[in-house]
């Protein structure tokens, strides 16, 4: 069995591991294919070192097909087809009590606290499983885990019908969250700066706005008759992001905070008191978040394989964050571990 | 006829002035009391002259008489107790086409935009009134905009009983929010750096920390059980208060951003997205908030006489704004306009 290591510095190791058994409660899965997260990208260029215990084995968006059961496991069977909830709360802290254990206080979040889906065989807690529809390739259910984030903040954001929302970063969030946004009926505008993603964007029928080209307060202004934006999401974790995503909503307009910003920027509370704005952050999934996303891909109406533009084997997955750190002609990459 | 003109550069002129006959749909108001809000010092330091038609008549916290019924005036007779909700909404912008006439997006603030209640007879369209019931003195009468401004913020908070509550910043504004979170049986902290306001909000038998003495954070953390506070009412306006106020909430937990921030401050996006907190800006009150703040005051549960530290003439309101300016053992002050 073959696992890619984390060591630090920009290392990546390709290893033997020998495969965990499963103990009680537990399952172990042949992983299909497993994406690669702008926080695993975080993770290779050092600045989680302090978090992440190396070595580390990455990977958390993935898909495949359960190996063996360990004890004590009901409702899933050996060769059932699975993707997994990559989360592992403490269930005691208040977060956990208070019914969110999703941002459980104590969270270790599986393929960075822990062991991730970057092997051949890897071992987690049945819990975190969720079953993949046969209509769903290996590749898709891949996509389920980042596909339930975008479910996670539409839902938070309570999108509803004709609404008009700006989704401000066009990566693999921001594009899945206009996907999903677009679901619920509502207007999208995607704003990116990257001409690579807005063809991209555009070919999967979004409304694209370079906000570098185009002034984007006038043209959300122009478009809602003057009122603003009902729903701004900000993914692009800019500064220049934190400062429009207060200009575009309208009186009581909300804005969804999805991006992590390793430093506070400037944000204009005024226009916060002015407008009587909301503000929410949104992070990671709740089940019905994973339940809504294998769902909605299992309806086909999403153009979940275009988001896709590399496939590569285990063995190359340095190449892969070396691909996504140039920022160029890349949307998802996937990781083929099945071979491994 | 006296009025209090602004004339710019920290002026203030007292005048004679020809009372207004009240046009149709209006009513003329003998002014009892009007006292003086944070936002008309902040006119008066010459902060506002680009938005304050000089020489311009300032006071928006009145209680008065009716004198004079213009036409088409119904429900209100000379002689009748009132209060004004000093709004102009133009009725015609998508803010009030939403039903949020109160954040109108070309509201005129009456007091600011027009001409307000220091002077001896004030003429105000009929919409603007609020009946004042036979036990509210005229001093009580003056508080209830700003007590509608609490009613307002801890309505949008959505304080529920048993829940944990801290307001930062306890002036006029700070200790009604307080003073109102106490009647939803909430459990609520003051935290305040004034010596003179924390041992006046604790003769009103407030809960008080003085952040400077000590760590609000580990108090917080330590009464809640490790949870954090389900709600922040942000009233300082100070960049420290906008670095505690992520820093306090439990997950999911809301902060309410009741402080004008004249220049965007750092705001700790991260920690929006950790524990999904929420934020929302509330600005000045609708109908319900006023007829709520009437019937609290008539309640007689809350220590509002005690909010009034200093009483003046209309003559004397120049030294009123520099005593404010002072900041030291000074609340509320009230102007008395009657005799004018």
């Amino acid at each position: 069995m073959k696992a890619a290591y984390y060591e630090g510095n920009e290392t990546i190791r390709i290893g033997e591991c020998v495969p965990l058994p499963p103990a009680g409660g537990q399952v172990q899965i042949r992983v299909a294919y497993c994406g690669i997260c702008g926080t695993d990208l975080h993770v290779f260029h050092g600045k989680m070192d302090r978090r992440v215990h190396m070595p580390q084995i990455l990977g958390h968006e993935m898909s495949g097909t359960i190996a063996a059961l360990g004890a004590a496991v009901a409702g899933f069977a050996v060769g059932d087809r699975v993707t997994v909830r990559p989360l592992d709360p403490c269930g005691l802290c208040p977060a956990c009590r208070a019914g969110h254990s999703h941002i459980c206080q104590n969270l270790k979040f599986i393929g960075i606290d822990a062991p991730g889906a970057l092997q051949g065989l890897w071992t987690v807690p049945a819990y975190t499983l969720h079953r993949l529809p046969a209509g769903l390739t290996f590749a898709q259910g891949a996509l389920i885990e980042p596909l339930a984030v975008a479910c996670h903040d539409v839902r938070l954001a309570e999108v509803r019908e004709a609404e008009f929302v700006v989704v401000q970063g066009g990566g693999p969030i921001g594009t899945l969250i206009a996907l999903v946004a677009r679901t619920k009926r509502a207007r999208v505008v995607l704003a990116e700066v990257n001409p690579y993603r807005q063809s991209l964007a555009r070919e999967l029928g979004l409304e694209v706005v370079d906000p570098r080209a185009a002034d984007l307060v006038d043209f959300v202004t122009a478009q809602t008759g003057g009122a603003g934006a009902d729903v701004v999401f900000e993914v692009s974790g800019s500064a220049a992001g934190a400062e429009m995503m207060t200009r575009l909503p309208r009186t009581r307009g909300r804005i969804v905070v999805v991006a992590i910003f390793p430093e506070p920027p400037a944000v204009d509370l005024f226009r916060f008191f002015w407008r009587e704005l909301k503000l929410v952050g949104a992070r990671v999934y709740e089940s019905v978040d994973f339940e809504n996303a294998i769902q909605l891909a299992a309806s086909g109406t999403l153009p979940l394989d275009r988001i896709v533009t590399t496939t590569i084997p285990l063995a190359r997955l340095a190449s892969g964050f070396r691909e996504m750190e140039r920022g160029g002609e890349v949307m998802k990459v996937l990781v083929e571990c099945a071979a491994e």
